[in-house]
């Protein structure tokens, strides 16, 4: 009978000797997961496109970038992610598409099957929080609402603000606790935990300022304004003064 | 000989077990430690406020509060917090002011002396991001800058997120994995913990909203104004269509 160090590990993830409940191999093969997770995306976008060139057919082209980013966001963030924080005992066991998929993305990371506490919590909060509030976001900016920004900021930050948490918890356990969550293979850990979080990194960003700037110009154009109307009362007071 | 498990602990945190490198007991007790603690508080608004009064003696009440609040956050997120991000390695050990005040709040969390990968990660974002740009704020508002709530909900977003995972992320251990970094004691767990702590809840949530409610009321205004200019405008090319 050999070693139990030396035995085989029940399942493919990394590190080795993590303990995965009910570990159930997947069915379909990454081609496969990958393809359905595309096709979704699309469908998302192709959805989203037809209803707001309905609902506002002048809608600006980065207006309508920024929709199809905030609906495809609220619908990973609600739906995705929350199917994780709903069922993140069992996710080892989950054969639906969504379970499959979650197996498939922790080959890069497998704190999401694993109870790790930051990660169920982090990603609690994205499908509780963000999710909800990436669709009133993406309606916001649809109907031109004066709360368009401020919405926008507040996502942005908490996807922004996660990710880089996300990222980080991990290149200390990495670094500093010598404990890899990934698979040994370049693609995994570049082209899922690198890769596909990198766009939470990126896009947000360039929101977030561009929402600052947006902000930042109502503000002085309102202080122009304001310093004009009083500019002008100075004037009609003085006038009124000379003729006294 | 005892069974090391009954050994006594060789210092007072929880979980007992907890592995607390080069580990020396405070020279100060809780009442200098907190007397300092406040003292330093009170000397940071004694110095913002008179500067305040100087630079702009027309702030108002709650400009200044919040300006005193800012103040206060930068020089705890970028000295104290940032203290704890530098020295994580060796804070069981430390015996300077920030180390003995760090090892006494640690008697409600004792993740500070641990080497924690979310208490650092959340820590020295909070020190890098949210120490300075709590001075920008607080400068922002002084001069009553266009950006300033813009960087207001950035910071007050980034203080509760981080704030509210810190929160989540213990308690998930507590419950899930029946797992206390706390001393038994209501007095740290409910002082420290939870009181100290609930002011970067409480505050954020409501200069959050504050601001959120600003940028509202600037974005209308500006879409009144714009119809207002658009409706003469149209009255003015009426009118002179009538003259045609």
């Amino acid at each position: 009978m050999p070693e139990p160090s030396l035995a085989p590990p029940l399942h493919p993830y990394y590190p080795i000797e993590a303990q995965i409940v009910g570990y159930l191999a997947n069915e379909w093969n990454t081609l496969e997961l990958c393809s359905m997770f595309a096709a979704g995306c699309a469908a998302i976008f192709s959805v989203t496109y037809a209803v707001v060139k309905r609902v506002r057919p002048s809608t600006s082209a980065s207006d309508l970038i920024t929709i199809l980013w905030f609906v495809l966001c609220g619908c990973i963030h609600l739906f995705f992610e929350g199917y994780f924080a709903y069922n993140f005992r069992r996710m080892g066991g989950m054969q639906d598409l969504f379970g499959q998929l979650w197996k498939e993305y922790s080959l890069s990371d497998s704190r999401y099957l694993t109870q790790d506490a930051f990660v169920l919590c982090m990603e609690t909060i994205t499908a509780a929080f963000w999710g909800p509030l990436s669709f009133v976001t993406a309606a916001f900016i649809t109907i031109d609402h004066p709360l368009r920004h401020a919405f926008q900021i507040v996502v942005s930050l908490g996807q922004l603000y996660g990710d880089v948490l996300y990222y980080a918890t991990c290149m200390f356990d990495h670094y500093i606790l010598d404990l890899s969550y990934s698979r040994p293979e370049a693609a995994y850990f570049w082209g899922y935990f690198v890769f596909m979080n990198s766009f939470w990194i990126v896009i947000p960003l360039y929101l977030l300022c561009s929402s600052a700037g947006a902000t930042w110009r109502a503000f002085e154009a309102l202080d122009k304004a304001d310093k004009i109307l009083k500019g002008k009362a100075g004037a009609v007071n003085g006038s009124a003064k000379k003729r006294l």
